[in-house]
């Protein structure tokens, strides 16, 4: 086979270590990304360095952000007696894009996982817990994934927190909107069942 | 909902930029982009920059390169009777895993489809031409793929170049080694019988 390319090999590399990107997928973005104009590429790259140096953890409630805090905590409108918690970045804005909450978050960066290897010190779940330590935070909606990891971290902190005297609460599990019975699975018609309400 | 980050969402555009890439996964590539060691996504900036600056066309082949020639055309150990005209850069890396081909290469960047507004002006034929002029070249093989556009890129080319006493072939079209007939099409299938061969 003909010599090739090192650079090229290293682009792919690069693309192939994104999550869900084979080689095949990763090969075809980097020759993509050999066509396309120079300055085109060169902003690609530029924007990634700039976003890593820039970006960071809000020393609050560790959602990423480019300034000192993150535009949650620092907006003085929100609801500062209710926290969700979630896993990750994304889970907040996806919570936002509801334009139904308008509490604090707090983001975990992960799930209890022991067969990860992630343990509860992993996370921000002391950073939590310090934050409830004056009374403003009145309630705190659990807001991890309805997956196994996601019940067993929520029901671990609801433990923790308890004690404190601070209501704590989890997101509803049921069939979703535009949903199918057919095509639900037990569990969660059970859970629909389960948490069925009056109309 | 809260303000966005105006770097992220620049990354996250420079990720939907990618073929077959949507806002979701863009998304979820630029928030594991920040969750990597500093280092490690530093680097995957600087990959892109150099390999978009030192990565070129070879200048008789038009295949990619970061040196003077490709390491095809370098290759003094190669058929230079042969040309065997492709697509794009990939096709030669996958013509090349075969190990069966030792002849040189010429590659199209693309496909005549008037659909798209791309002309055989837009393509690498006249320099294709152009190397057949002395005669050292005996046998062109056109390798684009058995598509509408690639068929009629490789007639196109054939008629172009029969008159100059150059044998043009054309790669086979079958049953896939691994395939299953009962799935093949009806064209595969057609194209298969015509293409029989004694054993």
């Amino acid at each position: 086979m003909a010599g090739t390319i090192p650079t090229l090999e290293r682009l792919i590399d690069c693309f192939a270590s994104l999550p869900g990107v084979g080689r095949k997928s990763a090969s075809r973005f980097a020759y993509f990304l050999l066509d396309m104009p120079e300055d085109q590429a060169l902003e690609f790259s530029e924007v990634i360095a700039e976003a890593r140096k820039n970006i960071h953890q809000c020393p609050v409630c560790h959602n990423l952000t480019d300034s000192d805090k993150c535009p949650v905590c620092d907006d003085e409108k929100r609801d500062r007696s209710v926290i969700c918690v979630v896993e990750n970045p994304r889970d907040v804005n996806s919570i936002e894009r509801t334009h139904e909450y308008n509490g604090l978050y707090h983001v975990l960066h992960g799930l209890i996982s022991p067969l990860d290897g992630v343990g509860p010190d992993q996370l921000y779940i002391r950073q939590l817990i310090t934050r409830l330590s004056d009374d403003t935070v009145k309630e705190v909606i659990m807001a991890t994934n309805p997956t196994v990891e996601g019940e067993s971290t929520a029901v671990y902190i609801s433990k923790l927190i308890k004690p404190l005297g601070v209501k704590v609460t989890r997101l509803a599990t049921g069939v979703p909107v535009g949903g199918n019975l057919e095509y639900a699975d037990e569990m969660t018609l059970y859970k629909a069942l389960q948490g069925r309400s009056e109309i």
